[in-house]
């Protein structure tokens, strides 16, 4: 078997207890765990045992689902990701924020201080935030347009930089004799004025390890792409397919390295829903208990909001009506919307079969099997140019974690396809990424601060 | 010696190196401490020996001073106090935010998540941000009006309250069989309408153990009198004299009763800045050694800006001018203001000796002296309507929370005014204070989220 000699990168996506829409109902699962840090320093300590990069939470200023029909409680990652900063030492922290319903400043100092206090292991994953309802959280009464939410994004990583660039690598000189704390020209105003930001700066965080968290981004949409292959140096991603895989894979390097980027410098990472058996029954067994805990018409009301449908108008067990809107008229999770749609048709499911297939993954590929073809379908497709690593989302927590890092690494780790020990200290050294030079460093009259 | 039967409190206020501007200079301090999570984990265990009530950080989102005088990098505090959440079990855990330059959503949710995180340990310090460089680190280009600013923290801590109360204690029935995680009816839209937000709700937190975070206030203003008296449960304040600080919280007391409160329901801790030694001429050698590493053309611009005049108006070794502005004129730190300027006229103060004064603890009262001295000065004031318990400011760090916790703290509970061991888990209990109802607890109609 031909050894491909580029590391590959696991990320573990928490999420409560597993993705799988229904897991809570689980015997096993405990329905408190969605908001207790000690369920979480659980899963981060069996991550961090399986020597995997990162750590991953999604997020949304808003509350998800009816809290009648699923866990909809949860804590905010920032916080939750530094006290799992502290009982783990190498594994990288993603936390994802918005950036439709956030300040620069106060989020680029929440990163900078996560950064500073985890060692070097933060890492943002940026959203746009979909969804009426959030916004509804802001004021607003709707939510911004898809296009200008990603405008206010560019400009609020492109702000987010400068401030965390704004003290030099080398700023304090700690000279204590003469009363010299820094260089006051090395800590440096960013007298940013843009349309949708004026922030004057500096930080008030001196750079932190990294120079600035790793740069995650989830959108496939067009918009999600073009932002992707400028600023984002770790992608997650849903992909239903090989052949779907392995475009999006070539598209987003290929954008980067239009743009003057290595296309090594950005990591995509599909996310695979592993559902573990000893033998392919037992997976089979485990995936069909989930399926019968789902609860359909609920389920179907999420979905029939997803196609801006009226719920009655879904058959159960029909195929999904031939009248859909097109992607253009969903204002979020556009690439997500295309991705259900294209999955019922090919597969010719019922609504019912749909909702199982997501109650699974919400649209990321599902896997059942033994670990040595859970390993083979992650080897297959990282060997194909369709992966730079995965997205391990656990359809069950912790039990699908514990099960994909003490029977799947181990088989990675044999064939020699992933690390047996951490070799670096921060996040973007577990992804083999550069550290960020300081966009100031050759700049040497700038006004001070 | 008579016996006050009433508890004292004790909250350790930590400030990088230490509360004197010129402590960074010490031989002893480690310039880099400012922003290393290891300095605040070995203060957090320091201050949980002593069986403190709470620790407390003070914020806001702008580089404050000038980084080539003074020590100006920071972490932010619910990220930093999330770390010391970690290595600590019983200490409260207060951290300072902005309601001018945060949405509420955002913070009640980091709140509700640190509670949840510490065990029920977390307390808001509202603030408003003065200064117009912190308004320029959010896109406008002067800081609102003191009023103004007093009229939006009121409705930001009425929303983020009917957030905290938006999900019942009661919520999570976590019924299985039937497929009911929570009580819909008591998950509860909160629809704020008001004159600076409009939020939807509920909260995607469930109801933390203290309910929410113990509200904490520090302003002294007429406008920060009246918002305390309404919502603050402890304020910090600076107080220099028996006699003012026994009107304060006469003043204080009186108007939370006059608001139907029970005024033992907000507790008042002046600050003191302990400069300890074994005997007094160690404690004013230590006293003098900080005096003389300020820097005195760097203090004399900080006190002409707080002044609103020219430096070169003030003459080091002559008093302070005649023709000040007045309270009213001052945008900021209103009640420290004139704090300041009654300090100088009161005892005759040179310019140069001011600044020595506030060098100490910007304007909270130093108290120069030996463990007993200072454990002497601690029960006057709070023998005498003066005080609640003190917010301890140390100026240097870690010496001086070491000292006072090895020290000063064993006098006071040999002479039984200070507990030897936590009774309570929460902050709540350390403060005596009971855990806040929910609002919405009778009504039984509301529509569901």
């Amino acid at each position: 078997m031909s050894r491909n000699p580029k590391p590959l990168h696991l990320n573990a996506f928490l999420m409560s207890v597993g993705h799988h829409e229904a897991s809570w109902r689980l015997p096993e699962s405990d329905p408190y765990a969605g908001w207790d840090v000690a369920h979480y320093r659980n899963l981060a300590r069996i991550a961090e045992r399986g020597k995997l990069d990162s750590l991953f939470l999604a997020d949304s200023p808003v509350q998800q689902g009816d809290p009648g029909q699923r866990p909809t409680g949860k804590l905010e990652p920032t916080v939750l990701l530094t006290a799992l900063a502290g009982v783990t030492e190498h594994i990288g922290l993603i936390a994802t924020a918005s950036t439709s319903y956030n300040e620069p400043y106060n989020l680029a100092r929440r990163f900078a201080s996560l950064d500073h206090v985890s060692g070097g292991r933060a890492g943002w994953n940026i959203v746009t935030t979909a969804g009426a309802d959030a916004a509804r959280n802001f004021g607003l009464d709707d939510v911004p347009p898809h296009h200008e939410r990603y405008e206010r994004a560019a400009e609020f990583v492109e702000v987010s930089r400068k401030l965390w660039d704004s003290w030099a690598d080398d700023a304090v000189v700690a000279d204590k004799a003469a009363g010299v704390h820094a260089d006051p020209a090395k800590v440096r105003a960013i007298h940013h004025r843009g349309r949708y930001f004026r922030v004057d700066g500096p930080l008030n965080v001196p750079r932190s390890p990294q120079g600035y968290p790793l740069l995650v981004q989830a959108g496939s949409s067009e918009d999600g792409r073009r932002f992707a292959a400028r600023h984002a140096e770790a992608v997650f991603t849903a992909q239903q397919t090989l052949a779907e895989a392995q475009a999006f894979y070539r598209d987003l390097k290929r954008r980067a390295a239009a743009l003057g980027r290595d296309p090594d410098g950005i990591k995509v990472l599909p996310g695979i829903v592993p559902i573990l058996g000893d033998t392919e029954a037992e997976a089979r067994e485990l995936d069909a208990e989930l399926e019968r805990l789902i609860l359909p018409e609920y389920a179907k009301r999420q979905l029939a909001a997803r196609f801006r449908l009226d719920p009655d108008t879904l058959d159960l067990d029909g195929p999904l009506p031939d009248d859909l809107p097109a992607e253009a008229e969903i204002e979020g999770a556009k690439s997500r919307y295309t991705l259900i749609v294209d999955l019922a048709r090919r597969e010719h499911l019922t609504v019912r079969q749909l909702i199982a297939r997501l109650g699974g993954g919400r649209g990321h590929r599902t896997f059942t099997g033994t670990p040595v073809q859970v390993a083979d379908a992650i080897e297959d497709w990282f060997d194909h140019g369709a992966a730079d690593g995965f997205n391990i989302m656990p359809a069950v927590l912790p039990s699908g974690l514990t099960a994909f890092v003490d029977r799947v690494v181990p088989i990675l780790q044999e064939r020699g396809r992933f690390r047996t020990g951490y070799r670096g200290r921060t996040l973007r050294e577990h992804y083999g990424l550069a550290r960020p030079a300081d966009q100031y460093a050759d700049v040497t009259d700038r006004e001070t601060a």
